[in-house]
Order: C-alpha cells, then sequence, then structure tokens
C-alpha cells in the first residue's frame, strides 16, 4: 500500500514539475515564455530526478506504466502488482496536473489559445501520423526502459531490479537525452500515465478557454511506450 | 551561535547568485542580458547548491524561514531556535542583496527603469491577483519544503532532520524544478527570506533610480511559503 | 564478443541520442528547432553519458576509435581487441542513426535542404580548409582522450585503463565542454565512428531528400582524432 | 615539480574549454555563435571542472592565483610555492590559449572586429569604471576563493587545504552560479592568470586583425581578484 502511495506521490511531483514547465511556456501572463525546448527538456529530466529521489526507496520509483510493464515482462517486477501501480501512477499523474492548474490559475483564465492549454495536460504530435508517430514514442520509450534496465543494475536474471534514490541522476538525465534527442516529433510522452491522466483532468477540470481533449490521439502514447518497454525488456532477455 | 552565522553566510551567498542573476538579466549594461529564463532557473539552484553546501554542516542549511517552520511544525527542528533562525536569513538576504548592488552599481545607474531596479531585490507577480499569487506560492513551497524531507532523510518521527553538504545537489535540482516548472506566474519567492530582506534593503539604499517597494504586495510571498511549508509538514506528517 | 555487443549498444545509444538533437533541431516539422548550440552541446554530452553509463562496466565504453587507440598507443588496452571494437563502433553508430532516422521519418520527408538532412547523419565543416580542419578534430579529440587517461585514472604505467560507469558524469561534462568551446569550426566528429558510420548509412538508406554524402570531407573526422589521440597518449606517456 | 606541470596542464584545458567557448560565441563563422551567456556561464563552469578533475590530485587544482594566494593568506599552502605556481597557472593560460587559436585559425582569419579578437583573449568591462569594476572582480573573486575554502573541507586552523578531483563539480557549479550572477559588468575574470596569460598572447601571436590589447585595464583583473581573495582568507580566519 506504501509503494502505491509513494508512485502517486512521485508521479504528481514528475507532472507538477514537468507540465509547470510547459505551461510556463505556453501559457499567456507567465514569466518563463522564453525556456523554449531546452527548459522542457532539462525541467522534464529534473522533474524525474525529484519524482525518483523522493519515491525510490519505497516504491522503486517506476512513476510510468512502461517502466512497470518493462521490468514486469523481464521478471524483474511481480506482475500482481501492476494494475495497483498503473492505477496509482495515472491517478498521481491527475493530482500533479491539477496542481498545476491552481498555480496557473490567472493564466490559465488569460489564454484563448485552447491548444496551447491542451498542451499543458497531454503531449500532441508536430506532425500527425499515428503510425510513425507510435514509432517514435516506441523508439523513446525503449531507449529509457533499457536504460533503466542498466542502472538499476539487476543484470541477473532472478534478481529483482529496483531504481533507488542514487540513480535518480543518472535516470534524470536519460530523460533529459530522450527530450532533446527524440522529442522532438511528439514531445515524448513515453509515459502512459503521464498523457493520459492529465487528458482525463482536462476532460474534467473547469478550464474557462477549454478545447477538444484530442481523444483520438490518446492511444498513441499509451501503444507506443508499451511496444517500446516490450522491445526493451525483450533486449534486455536476449542479453542476459 | 554560528549556526545562525552560517545562516546568514548561506543566505547571503543564494541572494549574492541568485539576484545577482536577475540584475545581470534586467540591468541595462550588463554582459548576461540575454541568459533568460533558463538562467533565471539554473542560476537560482546553482545558488542553492553553493549556499547549501557551505552551511550545511553546521546549520543544517535551511536559508529559508518556510524550511525552518516546516521542519519546526513537523517537530525535526526546535522552536526555539526558529526565531534566531529567521533573523539570520533575513539579514543574510540583505548582506547578500547589498553586495549584489555594490557588483552592479554601475548598471544600477544606468538603469532608469524602476521595476527592473526592484526586481533586482523582490519578487513581483506576472498577474497581479493577491489570492492566487498566494496559492501559488504555497504550492511552490509546499514542493521544495515536502522535497526537503526527503532529501534529509530523516524518514522516522522522532529523528532531527538536517540537511548536510552532500543534499546539496538534490537540493538545488528541486528549486531548478521550481523554478522551470512553478516559477512562471509569481518569480517564485518560496522563501520569505528571500524577498522581504532584499524588500527591505530596497528602502534603505540609496539606489539613483528607486521607485516604490512595492509593499502592497510584501506579506505575499511570506504568507504563500508559510502556508506551503505547513502542508508539507501535514502530508508528511500523514504518511510517517 | 560482450565487450563488442555493448560497444554497439552504447555506440547506438550515443548516436541515437547525439544525432537526434540534430534532427530535432534542423529537420522541419520538429519541437526542439530551438535548441541551439547549447541544446547540441548539452545533449551529446548526455548522450556520452548514457552510452558511458550502460556499456562501461563491460566493454569500458570506449565509443570511439580514437579512445580506442588511443589507450592502446598508451599501452592501457590491448592492440589485439583494437579492429572488433572500432569495427563494434561503426556498426553501432550505423544503428543508432537508423533508429534516429525512424525517429524522424515523417520529419525527414518534409525537409527539402540536403544539408540539413546530411547533418543529422554526419559532421560538416563551417569553414572547409582540410588542414585547419584537421587541426580542429586534432585538438578537440586531444582533449578527450587526454582527460579520459585522467578521468578512468590509471596513472601508473602497467595497468589498464578502463571506464567505469561512475566515469559517466566526468566524461559527460568532458564532451559537453569541448562541444561548446571546440566545437565552433567542424561540428566536433571527435570520434571517427560517430562520422563514419553514420556517413554509410545516409549512403545507403532510401532518404527522401538525399543529396552527396560529402565523401570527400569523410576522411578528416578520421584522421583528425587519430593524430589527436595519439598526441595524447604521447603526452601522458611523457608524464608517466 | 609535477605540481607545476599540473598546474600548467589544469590551467590549460581550463582555458582552452573557457576561451574556446568565447571563440565559438563572438568569431565569424562558426557554428555556436547563438550560445549567449548561458553558454559562456555553463562551459566556463565545465571548464573549471575538467580542470580541476585532471590536476586536483597532483597539484590541488588551485588553477588560478587567487585561489593560492588566498590558500597561502589563510595558512593553509606555503608561500614558497606561490611564485612557482602563480608562474605555472600564467604559462598554462598561454598554452591553451594558443590551442584556442589553432583551433578557431580560419575563423580568427574571418573576424575582422578586433574588439571580438581580443575578447577571446581577456575580459573587458561592459561599462569602463577601474574603481566599481574592481569592487566587482573582487566581489566575484571573493565568493570563489571563500568557497572554495568550504568545499575543500578543511575548516582546522593547521590543515592544509587542498581540492581533490571530487570537489571538481561543487567549484564547478560555483563558477557557474559567479558567471551567472556576478560576471555581468566585467566578464568574471576572478582570476589574474586567466586575464595576464591571454593578454600576453594577444601581444604575442601574429593574429591577422589584431588591435590593442587594452593593456590600460590589465591591472584590474589582477588586483581585484588578489583583494577578493584576501577578503576571503580575512573572513574564513575570522570564523575559525
Amino acid at each position: 500500500m506504501t509503494s502505491y502511495i509513494f508512485e502517486i506521490i512521485g508521479t504528481g511531483m514528475l507532472i507538477l514539475i514537468g507540465n509547470g514547465v510547459v505551461a510556463n511556456l505556453v501559457l499567456k501572463g507567465t514569466k518563463g515564455a522564453d525556456s523554449g525546448w531546452i527548459g522542457i527538456s532539462l525541467a522534464w529530466g529534473i522533474a524525474v530526478f525529484i519524482g525518483v529521489f523522493i519515491s525510490a526507496d519505497v516504491s522503486g520509483a517506476h512513476l510510468n506504466p512502461a517502466v512497470t510493464i518493462g521490468l514486469a515482462a523481464a521478471g524483474k517486477f511481480s506482475w500482481t502488482l501492476v494494475p495497483g501501480y498503473i492505477i496509482a501512477q495515472i491517478f498521481g499523474a491527475m493530482v500533479g496536473n491539477f496542481l498545476v492548474w491552481l498555480t496557473y490559475k490567472k493564466q490559465y483564465d488569460l489564454t484563448d489559445d485552447t491548444d496551447a492549454v491542451l498542451a499543458t495536460f497531454s503531449t500532441a504530435p508536430a506532425v500527425r501520423s499515428y503510425g510513425w508517430n507510435v514509432v517514435t514514442e516506441a523508439i523513446g520509450t525503449f531507449a529509457l526502459v533499457f536504460g533503466v534496465f542498466y542502472i538499476a543494475g539487476g543484470a541477473l536474471a532472478n534478481e529483482p531490479i529496483s531504481l533507488g534514490s542514487l540513480d535518480a541522476l543518472p535516470v534524470a538525465l536519460l530523460v533529459m537525452g530522450i527530450g532533446f534527442g527524440l522529442g522532438g516529433p511528439t514531445g515524448y510522452a513515453i509515459n502512459p500515465a503521464r498523457d493520459l491522466g492529465p487528458r482525463i483532468m482536462h476532460a474534467i477540470l473547469p478550464l474557462k478557454n477549454k478545447g477538444k481533449s484530442d481523444w483520438s490521439y490518446a492511444w498513441v502514447p499509451v501503444l507506443g511506450p508499451v511496444i517500446g518497454a516490450l522491445m526493451a525488456a525483450g533486449v534486455f532477455l536476449l542479453l542476459n
């Protein structure tokens, strides 16, 4: 039970900082509108650092269904805990985005552009092409989950793998690298909870300038990351 | 007594670097006018790193009344030391900002914009709305103080919590993340001493182009952080 | 054999992230077109971090024929392993760039500028001058390989030198510094595999807007780094 | 003798990377002209990291006469070694800047602006005012040397203080913070060797577009840092 709570807290901190930086960048009336992609990439990496650092020693700091599924598929995490972890991650992402909304309430009210408002919740592709968007998300998530296997350090087949707080910095750098390098086409969800939880929250919240929640794209940042996680688990098992 | 001195030194270094970067960005006749919000966020995080690194092993490196109050409210720091810590922090912030003024003396003289001059001392909201500004400061400070509980590592109820110099990097990254993610609406004081001390110094110093010190806003970056710190202590106690 | 596989994996991750950031910056229809040289320098450093972190404890994380040759020339790595390492590095770089192409497939299709497309594979000089371009690449690689000798820590003449995962951060910072400081004239290949492998891949792939692969320049980022590596080995031996 | 050699190597690497980034930023025909003050601040910090990391375990990584004098004034370093250290630092800075020139030879040839050329060697103030420029350099160097006392960790009065390679990261962050926060008015020499050595090299080298070496300013980045170092030693002694 404590593990679930810390998955909520860690994912909540991740989204609070991470989607906070998107809000700072795209909403009207903020001080950080010039942060650009450098700000996005650095801050999401830092957000991962904080979320992992706080939750790692209790829950193993998955904060991401792709990590949870990847570890389970590689035999490093119990499948019985997977549903609870995923629910906690999605719920934590919703709470985190709710706090982003409170933090930027006046800015949300000032912003007419409904696409900008949605961008502070969920990802959208630069060029819409469902198939290739899935490919992009799968490769980005492959890099993340494959990296996590080696950062968490359990190269032996019968040992569980779990991130500790000392792994927060390498994982954060990995996510920074994915943001800079692989985030260009789709905004790198690389995490189904990071996209789906906030999208649900976008649909729920009484936003002043709320457009569509773009549900037609919602499956891409779920399926892509799951495929990438399974690929990472497969390659990892091949190598061990 | 040594603890108070190191709170002064640590907070002084924090403000010297931190408000130095604001001066570099907004005053006329500097070399760093293009630093932008990325520079602000990175440099304030680095400023925290330096302040914490130098003072942590002596005073526990609060450097912030919100941290002091949050730790005390959680039973991790003695209430009898709280007033002295807060006075030291405010005084240190004043000294730090005095040094910023000396460092940028010619630039202060060149700068006509009195809002820019005030910005090198205290924070101001992007959109003025006292209630929501308090909310923003409270959430940012909640993230800071809640993070500090886990970074300092004392999860057991009867143990004091104190930052060590090895905690300087995680805390610095946390403040970088808060700057990028939550600093957009109010400029993230998240620290009553960081805002109040410099504001007093702004009122005192013989600045060439001195406008009003904006005292009507001064209570916001005091109350907001205190609320955030108490919320962090409350959640921490609930979880332990 | 495992060492060769991890040289492939590490170099693949290096190029996936590193040339990914170039793609994000120069192709049409991406989200990170404003990353600029700061993004390039930070992200290539992070790419090195990831590649080294994952492969170091197995292969020693050369990921670069210049490192392999430099270590061998200094008597710190067996010459018999050199050909296999170099082949693995070139092959890994090709695989990494193939994944960059998949990740940015739609963006490649949108981009008419064939120089931009080539830039996501191989380096090109800002001012073409083969002799001075070799000098630039040699000095940049000297800084890298000479730094690696001290980061890997084997100052004694008869001991092998090998990077471990804890060396990933210093090496990453070194490459960031080389990018910022020495990358301006030639785009800092400082690694024959990083330039040659992707150039071969550029020649092979069915790119929609494919120009020439600029083979007339291809020898520069091979010869320059080899000279720099030998210089670094020479100075290192002189000092030990 | 080995200490002197490693002061040369460390200061050489410092200037090679550090003035390399200035060259990348201000010369014509480079790829990094958009690096801006963020690039300057980050890269000089990284340059310090590399210089300190390589030389620390042999020479204690002063790389700066202000550090050498500050430590000696505080009784933490032998005065008999001071002249040799300072000569080594100045010579190392000259060698480093010679390599910058070779690296950017074609770019130097393309650049007509003689102030830009000089900027890749020595510092110049944004607003010329010798007295206040000394103040700025003194405060910046105070922050550096005072920080070094605590980072190197020798708080006991009769113990020598020496930086080790593990101190490279804190010192690098400190210099990044000084760049962002205190570098705006004078370009933060904060190191007499960093300014004087390259200025001598500027006078010597057969630069195509060479203007005056601005010797009238040369004493400022020597005197200011020495004052700052003595102030840091004084405060440190008061506190111990």
